[in-house]
């Protein structure tokens, strides 16, 4: 089985994505992480280019690494000079990493109209740079940036410059394809080429700007590269770099080519959740592998079947990369969704019971009137507990009343909101004020079930997502409002459907305190 | 030069996706757009599975569709049956599609597992089923579902089952990887083998599940299929379909197939933006080609570079799919807009007035604040005319309060706004209840407002969008609100952005009143 190795540029590469900023705690932290995760390289940044990379070169000393080799990254001497004398190169042995990696010009246009420099001068710094390099750290790679577009152009010099790179003695040779153009069926020829010239190992460093990165990497790979460089969650300029967190799980599971241990590719969409936290970015719910989506599944015919095989509608077992498998409810699924719902909720339902198709006909008027359950889970919940009649009336609401008013001048308006609560015999009648009138209403309720019910305090509002849905026939448009609530264990999501955003958002509230309350009783 | 057809599954396959759930309106709405694009099939739905489906196969056919065949989605017909006799075909014909598309099964596990028939029957019943329905529909399709993964599993009996389909006379076979588990370089091999054996157009259907349904696509293109299944935006169950938006320009600008004219190719941006505001979604900024991030540029050296020879920094021209380059630092692009904005407005502008570099900064003040003028240029023109300061007031607001009450066992609150508006020195104050805070107040503004200006009363209030912007690092998250309202000339949109939801819905319908009074002053 071949080993390949594994280069992370998420903290290099990775942070030229707009809104990505890290602090140097964040990418040490990030550092740390990739390093249990078993990632053999992690570029951490440009030692040349700024302050801040600096000081992530010092830190990372100190840092808890136990097996992953920090690389260095820059560019080749400028031109006109010597290594010795290059402000770059010397930064970059000061870092004091394990391995530097530096790239060069392979494309003859850019040689002449970047660098201004002859073909020969460019092939003469990519050398002696490299030498220098050697002498001073352990390993060096060598990134031939623009490869394929420079060898489309003139195939030749191309191959020269990686030349200069291997009679340099590098360790790995790495073809960029830096303007992310290049299509997967393109890169067989062009490496084979390569290796008819090049002993040296080869390694890929692909971008996404055709949607291609993580296939063209896959397939590098499959033609003998041996070295594979990208980022967790794919972040990167433009489009972003080629995704570690699908290349990984394609490579062990699908290549037989080993990276990491089993155990630790368990840990995959941990990390890829972390580095999305750190980042302060939404994770995307249908990334492969390791998304929230990547293992849901919808439509009715699929469900059934996968109960009995997942296997067979599923390209791997989720558990592999710590995924799981979800089933989901909507007006496509059928009969066989909500059962496997009902049992995901501990909830009894006998497929050739009445009430199963009352709920399902009830799920689809709903449905008709603009709910939508994915996303909302507890609210689904606690639709089959009040259609089974198993729902303990936790409290209820006697009445609510919100208010926004602004005078000419202020710069925003003024919310309050009252409301009367009722558990049991007692009546709770408080008021607060928020940040809109949603805002209120969710203060005022909070306000008034904590005395009733002290660990609604534990609960907080994630997320708030509002729907106008156009008007139907002869109908008033109607508003959708999603909920997401959460607390130290878990999260849920809760709907609320009406023409007036307001009582829309208090029925979405009303289920995420009910759905609180109703998880504590079970001691989940 | 070969001709590629494409086949857009946004309305079927892409409503899998879990968070989108299309109404008829909106369906029929995309298709036109796909239309205009130049989209040669639609797959507007299954007939068989709901009667949403059934509702769009009726309206489309009112609908203004110019040159797109408009699909039905099914399946072969159940076991034990004959197609004449069994619902789902029979339903498909009745909803008189263009074309009709079947999948049925390739992998002969999945035959005796979930069919659980014989491996003969299979071969029996997608063979009768696609005869019959060739008597009932012009053109048919045959989705060969989870080819790649049955050709591993039992390549004979993978062929045979296309060799049914084919003697059946169908007009194209869909190669599907159902999973979305294969990678590229499995495909070349595999359909080399399927073209030893079958005569009839190929075609390919992709999922995302393994980050290569893009790059799948254009492989099997690139090997010889002439039709291509996919999403906008590569919507989809899972992790997705094929992102129609990334194949078709590698196919024009790459690979030099044929499939869209170079003007509809431009369109592409603007129709993947559509699509992901009717599903009300946040564009994803790093998409391949379409992405506000795609051709943006890290300032620094590199920027004159981009500027003198931007073909080698960048894969394509933006241009040519209705994208523009953005240098991150210098913001050239953007005052040329403004003036380009300015003109369309009737508005005087000069690049060099200190005037035009306010109205820039104002704009990406407003910007980093949540606005958004795509769609609401009425906005946009009211704010250039208030730095201009050639903004007549109208009217001015003294204040305003909304009040929203329920009473247990009320089937919805009660809504209620009062205002004061002022105009010269006459104050009007009034009340007015709604169906919603935001109705009652627009109720409210407008009973005081006509009053003033009676040609407010031709005016509507069209559609009203909410979108609640996450919050970023350290900030509370802002609402914004898109109005759209018209009269018996035009329609005109407006934007309002605050912390609170009536705030920001103040602010769009002041500015939608504003530009009715604007605009009828100017006499257009």
């Amino acid at each position: 089985m071949t080993a390949i190795r594994l280069y992370d540029t998420t903290l290099r590469d990775g942070t030229q994505a707009e809104e990505i900023s890290f602090l140097v705690e964040d990418k040490i932290r990030i550092a740390e992480k990739l390093d249990e995760l078993g990632i053999h390289y992690i570029e951490g940044g440009w030692p040349g280019s700024n302050p801040k990379d600096i000081d992530f070169f010092r830190k990372i000393r100190k840092a808890s690494i136990k097996q992953t080799k920090i690389a260095a990254f820059g560019s080749t001497r400028r031109a006109k000079s010597t290594p010795e004398k290059d402000n770059n190169l010397r930064t970059l042995i000061q870092a004091e990493p394990d391995v530097i990696t530096i790239f060069g010009k392979t494309w003859d246009f850019h040689v002449r109209e970047a660098l201004r420099i002859g073909l020969q001068e460019n092939l003469d710094l990519i050398h002696d740079s490299l030498v220098y390099l050697k002498q001073n750290v352990a390993e060096v790679f060598y990134d031939a940036e623009h490869f394929f577009d420079g060898y489309k152009a003139n195939p030749e010099y191309a191959i020269n410059t990686l030349r200069a790179a291997q009679d340099a003695g590098v360790d790995c040779i790495v073809l960029c394809d830096t303007n992310g153009g290049t299509l997967p069926f393109e890169l067989p020829p062009i490496i084979a080429e390569v290796r008819k010239h090049i002993a040296t190992p080869l390694g890929i460093h692909a971008h996404n700007d055709s949607e291609c990165a993580v296939a063209n990497s896959l397939v590098a790979i499959d033609c003998g590269c041996v070295h594979v460089q990208g980022t967790i969650n794919g972040f990167g300029e433009r489009c972003g770099n080629a995704n570690l967190c699908s290349i990984i799980p394609s490579l062990m599971l699908k290549m037989g080519k080993q990276c990491l241990t089993d155990q630790q590719l368990v840990s995959l969409r941990e990390v890829s959740r972390f580095v999305y936290e750190l980042a302060n970015l939404v994770p995307n719910k249908h990334q492969p592998y390791v998304g929230n989506s990547a293992f849901a599944h919808k439509g009715g015919v699929h469900v059934s079947a996968i109960q009995r095989h997942a296997e067979t509608y599923e390209h791997i077992r989720p558990e592999r990369v710590g995924n799981v498998s979800r089933v989901l409810v909507s007006d496509l699924s059928g009969r066989s969704n909500i059962l496997a719902k009902a049992e995901q909720f501990n909830i009894k339902l006998d497929s050739k019971d009445p009430l199963t198709i009352e709920i399902l006909e009830r799920l689809k008027d709903l449905e008709n009137q603009g709910y939508q359950f994915e996303g909302a889970e507890a609210s689904f919940d606690l639709l089959m507990r009040r259609a089974l009649g198993t729902l303990r009336p936790f409290f209820s609401v006697v009445g609510f009343r919100v208010i926004d008013s602004k005078r000419e001048g202020e710069e925003k308006p003024f919310s309050e909101a009252t409301v009367q609560i009722k558990v049991g015999g007692h009546v709770e009648h408080t008021a607060a004020e928020g940040n809109g009138p949603v805002n209120a209403l969710d203060h005022a309720l909070r306000k008034a079930l904590e005395n009733f019910y002290p660990q609604i305090k534990e609960m907080q509002l994630l997320d708030y997502k509002v729907r106008v849905l156009p008007a139907g026939r002869g109908t008033a448009s109607v508003t959708r409002v999603l909920i997401e609530s959460g607390d130290k264990t878990m999260r849920w999501g809760t709907v609320g459907v009406s023409d007036n955003i307001i009582d829309a958002s208090y029925y979405a509230l009303i289920d995420a305190f009910l759905y609180k309350l109703l998880k504590d009783s079970k001691g989940t």
